[in-house]
């Protein structure tokens, strides 16, 4: 029988709480079609930095390396927000992405049909169902470009390098095509090409990567200001958006927003092999960390995901995300409860999803 | 009496039609209120390319700094895109920003009560007002950091630089609690703090400003992609927002949408003395310009702000927001046309503004 080797990062607040469902799951998911996971547990963000002082141990980053895949729960808090920058658990989430060169971090923003009132949209702007995927560039820009302190005119002045070379332009490019074709075959990218020199390099080469290798693709281009009014106006005119990683992480928390799903929506991190970071959109909630009422069901369709795009395991990926939306139909952990429905708790929702499965 | 000088820039589009309704409404708000006006024309944009060969000729510059302020149509169309962007529209846009040293962009979001049911968002969410002013710095940033072309790893790289130095800061800081402590005494602060160099010294900045000169404004921070999902969720938390050229570009956008009245918003761009420039929020639309059916009201609400910020004629602003306030009950351009309501003419729209004045 195959076996994959997960690392499981279950961080700070919530984290521990829903990636214990997200594991049950797995487990029923393997059970049922003929596969095995071993576990192996390590050490990121807040949690890192209490047992060993940093927020990303080296040793981490081995079992990352040497796993299949790795689940991640969600990292920080306030315990660790007056920290000095590189010792705050986000130095941690953004450490591991560099070490494992996870550049395409894949954002889908989704509704679930029972849950499409819970956009804060008209109806007749978002319909019965909304299917963006955000393509964020996740290892290069302004995250990760040089930056320091420097004297302007005798004062004090901060600053940060966007910057992005033709390769991680393209292999991005690449992964927002590939995943166009999979789908409608549209994919817009979006960049503020009328400002930024590095964003009309973005442009110029995404457009060839187009011509030379998807010239099947429809590709579209956007500035970014005017993304963030069309996500807004008529997010339906969306497959598929690539942009850089700052702009990426503006829009794709804003498409998140218009699902009206924000609590259930799954992410993947990618890199050149097949081996991918897997968590959910949400933040690591430690107000409600231990009362037994946070939604697992992101990191159960972030381990979907893991199923699908790290593993291979197509059909236990899609049994995965259809008992997850048929769970929808009758029980709600208490965030997205409404009335005439079951309220579950946490490990009750994993229990569900398990029994579907 | 008082003579003020303004200059007109009328622009590419729709500009020249909806400066003309505007000078009309000044007209007639001078009168009414006791002041006079000169006028004198410059060219900025696509017909400053087309007559000069760049989009902003020195010529403009000169007059804009002689005179008391300068009231802007709109700039841009398919016809210049393929120039290098040093020669295209855009690139007189902010070159007369950095120009002027306009470093404080106002933009209000705002709902008229008439048109609230043009917002995307649910009814619950938009209440039957919002009043959001955005404060964007203008004149620094990525937008004016210094840029260019690199090698990296033997690849053609490109880059932008996003720097602020403290005294940028600080007056832009300024500005947001100066506007807060006009309105409901909140100033939320936008940045990336958790990621950026240059936003660590944007939050210090904006607190100390905060704590010695403005110990009654509330000031609150947030990640600038929290704020893009906050906007959505609930804009109504919001009184003024300072941030960033870039940032202040894509969250000032996506808050114009939600209004839902895009079309009708102003903005003002600031600097040290009582001179600004000011322009509609909406772009220079050359698909139907010459044909009578753009929509003055957003030029109109500019030259207000212009009376109100620049010429401090504070009746006469009133009364030109009031007036297109009224006539919004009955009559309306096509953009924002209902039934029930009688749709007129740029030009018509004009002059019922000039009428209720
Ligand atoms: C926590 C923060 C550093 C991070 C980012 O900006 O990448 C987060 O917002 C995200 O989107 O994963
Ligand atoms: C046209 C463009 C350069 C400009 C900007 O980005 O500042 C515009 O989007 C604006 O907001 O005024």
């Amino acid at each position: 029988m195959k076996t994959y080797k997960i690392v499981l990062l279950k961080g700070d607040g919530i984290g521990p709480e829903i990636v214990t469902q997200a594991v049950k799951v797995l487990n029923r998911a393997a059970e049922k079609f003929g596969f095995a996971i071993s576990y192996d547990e390590a050490l990121l963000g807040g949690c890192a930095i209490d047992a060993t002082g940093v927020p990303l141990p080296q040793e981490t980053i081995d079992k990352c390396k040497a796993a299949d895949s790795t689940l991640l729960g969600a990292v920080g808090g306030p315990k660790w927000d007056g920290m000095p920058g590189n010792l705050r658990p986000e130095a941690g989430l953004l450490g591991i992405r560099g070490a494992l060169g996870l550049y395409a971090n894949l954002r889908p923003a989704v509704i679930f049909k029972p849950l499409r009132e819970a956009s804060p949209l008209k109806t007749e702007i978002i319909g019965d169902n909304l299917d963006i995927l955000v393509v964020r560039e996740l290892t290069g820009g302004i995250y990760f470009g040089e930056h320091g302190k420097k004297t302007v005119n005798g004062a004090e002045a901060a600053y940060d390098t966007e910057i992005y070379s033709v390769p991680e332009i393209e292999r991005i490019a690449r992964v927002g095509f590939e995943m166009a074709s999979k789908r409608d075959g549209r994919l817009c990218s979006v960049d503020k090409a009328n400002v930024l020199e590095s964003s009309r390099l973005w442009r110029k080469t995404v457009a060839r990567i187009g011509k030379e290798e998807y010239p099947n693709i429809e590709l579209s281009n956007l500035y970014v200001d005017n993304c963030a009014m069309q996500l807004v106006r008529n997010p339906k005119q969306f497959d598929v958006i690539v942009t850089s990683n700052i702009f990426g992480d503006i829009l794709s928390d804003e498409a998140s927003m218009i699902s009206g799903s924000i609590g259930m929506l799954p992410s993947a991190s990618l890199g050149a092999g097949k081996a991918g970071l897997y968590e959910p959109v949400h933040g690591s909630a430690p107000d409600i960390a231990g009362t037994g009422t946070a939604n697992p069901l992101a990191t159960i369709l972030s381990a979907a995901m893991m199923l699908r795009y790290s593993l291979e395991e197509y059909e236990a990926a899609d049994a995965i995300e259809n008992a997850v939306c048929e769970i929808l139909k009758t029980a709600r952990t208490p965030d997205i409860y409404t009335e005439g429905m079951q309220k579950v708790t946490c490990e009750e929702m994993g229990d569900l999803v398990c029994k579907i499965l």
